[in-house]
């Protein structure tokens, strides 16, 4: 019986890919601390700290079965997060439990723990990613000269590209890649230095213990305990924040391109797929808006990470918390987000028809600039921006053509007329250099080496 | 030399207007905390606690000309927010000075200060809400059978009417007036008992005190002391927070409802407005976007006061600052957007015309579900989804009509022919209980007695 | 498996409670979903829709045992959240279950269940919220004589009693209860009026239909659809907030005076707590700060439920789904919350010798305030400031007593002698009318009838 | 007249200093966009796109004196916040007005003039975030082995030293700094390409124009259009949120470690500083309390950066003011947090006095840990757990030494007596690493050459 939607049978899969879901298990967080305790007990062991074979014994001990039930029971009577789960491996280990855990406090192997499932999160994370990239090249590549409206405030602006788009969103997306491979490689260090990191129950063996267990783990070591220090893991978080936050601009940009009234793309339809249970005919972005919706969760879930950056003194429960709470979420989330992306980017129905009919659809008003430009060149740009401005208005209120109205204006007819006029109007001819601005990202995008 | 957008000569108008930053200016701060040091002495002489005619003096003092400059360097000097306004306030009250300030502490003045800057906030606020709820009546009442469609999922749905949408927005604010009324009356409560609430420097007439300064101030009393208590403040400001995310979602759509393709509304163009420096026949919905624009601010700054409920002890300056710097904010930016949205609102310009174009756009498929109830009559409703469904969905890969579809069908055509079924579609004739649903919301306005 | 902590067996209770959790499972949620489909299918049938033993044999297909695992195989099929239920419905009702979902659209159903939820969900946080007040009325009526040190700005600042400081805290709750017991009032709306919210399905009886489902639920009908209105259940999670930030405000407050070094209070200790794995002395304010860390997560998700006001058109699935996520948070958390603190209060050890130490710490220094005004008496307020700054500045630097310095200051000697001077600096003496307004807010809260 | 906190005569420099505000002023943000239309035109002019002599007329003229009130006035005439920027430029460049603002977009000058603004930033906040650093580095030298408690769960856990706490803080802070200055590097590019992002307007020369200009401004060019996205300045803010996270929290537990009944650090005390208008004794951390407030602010401003990313299309004006809002804030908040931590720890008193008294105040309680491992050694770790926890709680409860009851455990008697029990419990032996651990980060500290 689960009560979180990250959890729920029908739709769970909607905020977190199956795969991210088994890193965040409970299962999996209890199997990462287990594989602390045992790389602890092997390094200890290695530096003569507990007995040779209590180390393997240990290691082998933390491999086996473990009744999560039996644990969970122990915690409540206790009031304890770990110590049940000491005790279980300390009964494990038969005779060698004794040495379990020794030296360490129960922060060092839950947010070791931790940051063993932020390694293993990582790596699916980072194959999404780049699957986001990869569609996002195709699509620029692809539609590097399909013409398209361009729309700022809502309103029609001028011609641009799909392709133009596109790069857009990749080039930001390149960024991400970068900004997530220094982020990750900040956050995977690990933190092993007893009860309030000054390594003292470790016979002055202590940053030789750390060293040893986390190498052992493939993690870094700290150059001084971060027990308090929660601002690598509120980094990694909000490097995460960044990238949701523009997958779901994308998201929500493709869905407004899907108003019945745009229709410029679609996300592909699966046959069988119900938009609604009541109106037959829908063909809703359904993953798009699934996509879209998971920025804001990931925002409100990194800033909770912010706030637990507020450690009090050597540590405590409280800020503590918030990172257990919002790291699977923000995952998850991001893993659902990612995938959705990286399936709806890659197999996006582009209209180009209806990219086109839009692109024509206020006739000349929407090269308005360039008329513009043009009269500047003769007459300068503010007194064109003057001339054209008024023309542009009256067009909009009375349905005629720009042209003929600029070439009712005496000061332009001195010089152009209206079939000259006309001739600048077409917006096919004025995507200015968007085709080498996608080369330039397209470039970037290959020397990233992603593929 | 201003910094803050709020205080910008150029763009300090579309985040607040002008009678809310006197509302909430230094000066008005200022005055406030003078207020409450004039009703105090006048208080306090009326019990007795201080010499009558220092109560006068200081009363009369309060209302004099003061020297911000001279307070501002004079509180950097000892570095304390109030002590050189009382300063202040005790040499204009010459020899009756020593009875300035008499038994309080700081925060009983600035936050009885901060409750009069909110009683000023909220005359302004409620105005302007009251309007926009008239405005919202009359697009409902004038629109009530003005036919568009709706859109779910960024997609066409069935036929409904612009006055049902804006009866629906109507009803959100009319419930906010509801709690707006009620967060107000359960916030205008003043604070005076002291440097920690206990009235302990009041030689036992401390409640009196307290009851007699805030009843000149018009303000209620506390059963107990609020220093450390910020829940009314929070809670409305809280209250504000949903009043902005109202005003925001319906800026909005309305700026949704302008793109090019759509145009159903457009903001009212004023002459000589300029949509871009470089595109001269944009006519953007820069109003809207402007309203929109606050929504995300006055959340942020309602969260910032949240967090300001978390005082340590009887008092802190960390906690505390949080409203220092959010409740100008909140109380400005959602002044500009509800102006904004009320003249927005009372002159929005409706174009029933692409209403109706945009309604017949799909042709019959906007229908699917009046087919689909129609069949279900007879073949039951899960049948006919499905039906209705396989139709629809090849209507939208053809181009086919949906009623010429559905006659092909021979579980349909048994019953009905493709004249009938066609006569189904005609989107006018599903408007359902629109009309209803308006009339009561506009008795529901009427009822309210805004008007 | 579980992936989020509040459906985790270790750790799960900490984060929500048993009883919360039921309410907002996954099995609930669809029970309640069935209850609406029962209760609409009843209704329909009453009013002649739908054969009226179609509604009788749905509402008791409802109440069967259904497959949550072929649901939720089915719904991953047809990518929709509740078609599959419906289909699972229609099933069981056999040859009536075409008349099952007639007429509604998803989320009329799915809203409907969830106020169904927050309806269960009220009982149990309404309850839990008496017993705070219960707690805390019975610490300030208890201790309503106990006197300690009130701090501000971390510092001691003057006496006060516990009673005081609990009857603050109360008044905070009562109100609390008052806006809890209108938003709940406000929240428990549901809605049935399909697709667009236009009632068009359902011949012209659509609000008869809504209202009849409604009464059946125990629900209010709205005026208008809400679909696309969020407002009521924002002001409903932001109430929820409100009193979140309360709690945790007491619960940072009272493991802050949890301190070794304060030592004023301790949480009731349950014998085999363990308060450290490593550090066996350690008896941690381990329930105080399990309260105390659920405060921001519940404000997050109450500012995400906030986003989702931002619905776009007549329904979105972006938005939508912020409340998802967050209603079975908030509630969760915050029933632990409140338990938990209920707990706690109703337990607390209050150490009065502590607190008398503390009052003692620096001797007279603590009554500056008092010495102030009985020299101010004669020499005016603001000239005995400036005598008593001047003193106790030197008394913190030389630890010298501050009745042995004033006596020192010859204006304060001409009037007054060491002996005198140290009369006033008892604490137990300066305790203002704490005992009238604990005794204000006890009347308050016998007024409110809750116990 | 300014309303808000960062105008205000009196507290404006408790949220930004002096330096940072003239950055972010409204003259400022005219002088950088003229800076922008400077550059551009001598860029232009270079080129061939404008004549050579406007671009040294527009140029000069741009170094003008302008009148922000006739431009502010001309601003609400047309309802453009640049386009009268425009005009007063063109009317300032005579004749050669007419090529000002070639080929451009608003966005194009206001984002550039942003980032340049941004730019200023960076250098002021780095040498101050400079500054904390090398002040916790002496601080941390300083005190490397003066010992004190460290507490976890608020109660006292373990001894420790505080130059092993200022060293967890700086290591920290030296993380930020790298962070501080990727980000930075990442920020700080411009972006001029035309009404919406594809050069059309500068006859196929509009990537050399970019180049051009940035290049004269000091900034790098982009790939492809940034005008629909903002990673790079929500990346930015973001990172000044971990920032301000890490000051915040130092501020808080050092005005904690202030409570009267700790007492271990204070903050430099000034004389003529006043605590309280009412309470002449108190010594309050405000400087502190004036810090920690930051951090809420800044971190809710770098959200409203982060939702700020939803980009509409190629552009709108509501996502976009977001940063208007925020990036004065954020940059301006963290200027105060950053001087104001600087001077407090540079100066903070430390206790060490105070220190050693609460390190004793236990007697040998504190060093449980020490026993168990002690015991351990003989008898197993868990088993020594046992019975240190056993003997702990009931010292806790009775007041009775640690070392005398355990002594009375005959399993502990047969192998050690109660004076060598006492002898573990030294706190000044159980230091541990934490001289290695100080020493580690100090020469991170030097190796980064920030000195």
């Amino acid at each position: 019986m689960s009560s979180h939607v990250l959890d729920m049978l029908t739709i769970g899969n909607s905020f977190g890919t199956p795969a991210m879901r088994e890193v965040w298990s409970e299962e999996a967080r209890l199997r990462r601390q287990l594989d602390v305790e045992a790389a602890l007990a092997r390094a200890e062991a290695r530096l003569g700290l507990i007995p040779a074979e209590a180390g393997d014994a240990i290691a082998e001990a933390a491999t086996g079965d473990f009744d999560l039930g039996a644990i969970a029971a122990e915690a409540a009577r206790v009031m304890h997060s770990l110590n049940a789960t000491v005790h279980a491996l300390q009964h494990a280990a038969g005779e060698h439990g004794e040495w379990v855990h020794y030296g360490v406090t129960t922060q060092d192997v839950v947010d070791t723990g931790t940051i063993l499932q932020i390694r293993d999160a990582i790596a699916l994370l980072r194959a999404d990613l780049v699957a986001v990239a990869t569609a996002l090249a195709h699509l620029a590549r692809t539609h590097r000269d399909t013409p398209m409206v361009a729309r700022t405030h809502f309103v029609q602006a001028l011609p641009t590209t799909f392709g133009f788009k596109a790069a857009i969103w990749l080039d930001e997306i390149l960024r991400h890649v970068e900004r997530f491979d220094r982020a990750a490689a900040d956050v995977l260090v690990g933190n092993i230095n007893g009860a309030v990191g000054t390594y003292a129950s470790f016979d002055g063996r202590g940053r030789e213990v750390e060293r040893g267990t986390l190498e052992l783990l493939g993690l870094a070591a700290p150059r001084i305990s971060w027990q308090s220090s929660r601002d690598r893991i509120a980094a990694w978080t909000s490097t995460l924040a960044l990238v949701s936050a523009t997958l779901g601009k994308i998201a929500t940009e493709l869905s407004t391109l899907m108003h019945t009234e745009i229709g410029e793309v679609e996300e592909a339809f699966t046959s069988g797929k119900i938009g609604s249970t009541t109106m037959p005919h829908k063909r809703n972005p359904a993953l798009l808006e699934g996509a879209a919706a998971l920025t804001a969760p990931v925002k409100h879930a990194a800033a909770l990470v912010l706030d637990g950056m507020a450690t009090v003194h050597e540590r405590d429960a409280i800020s503590w918390r918030a990172e257990w709470v919002a790291l699977p979420e923000i995952h998850q989330y991001l893993s659902a987000q990612l995938a959705g992306m990286g399936r709806i980017l890659s197999t996006l129905v582009v209209h180009a028809d209806a990219m086109a009919r839009n692109l024509d659809l206020q006739g000349g008003l929407l090269l308005s600039e360039k008329a513009m430009f043009e009269i500047g060149r003769v007459l300068g740009k503010q007194t064109a921006h003057t001339i054209v401005y008024d023309a542009a208005m009256t067009a909009a209120e009375t349905g005629d053509r720009l042209e003929h109205l600029l070439a009712a204006d005496p000061r332009v007819a001195e010089r152009f007329d209206e079939a000259q006029i006309a001739s600048w109007l077409e917006p096919r001819e004025y995507l200015g250099e968007t085709g080498e601005a996608v080369d330039a990202v397209l470039a970037g995008y290959d020397a990233a080496g992603l593929a």
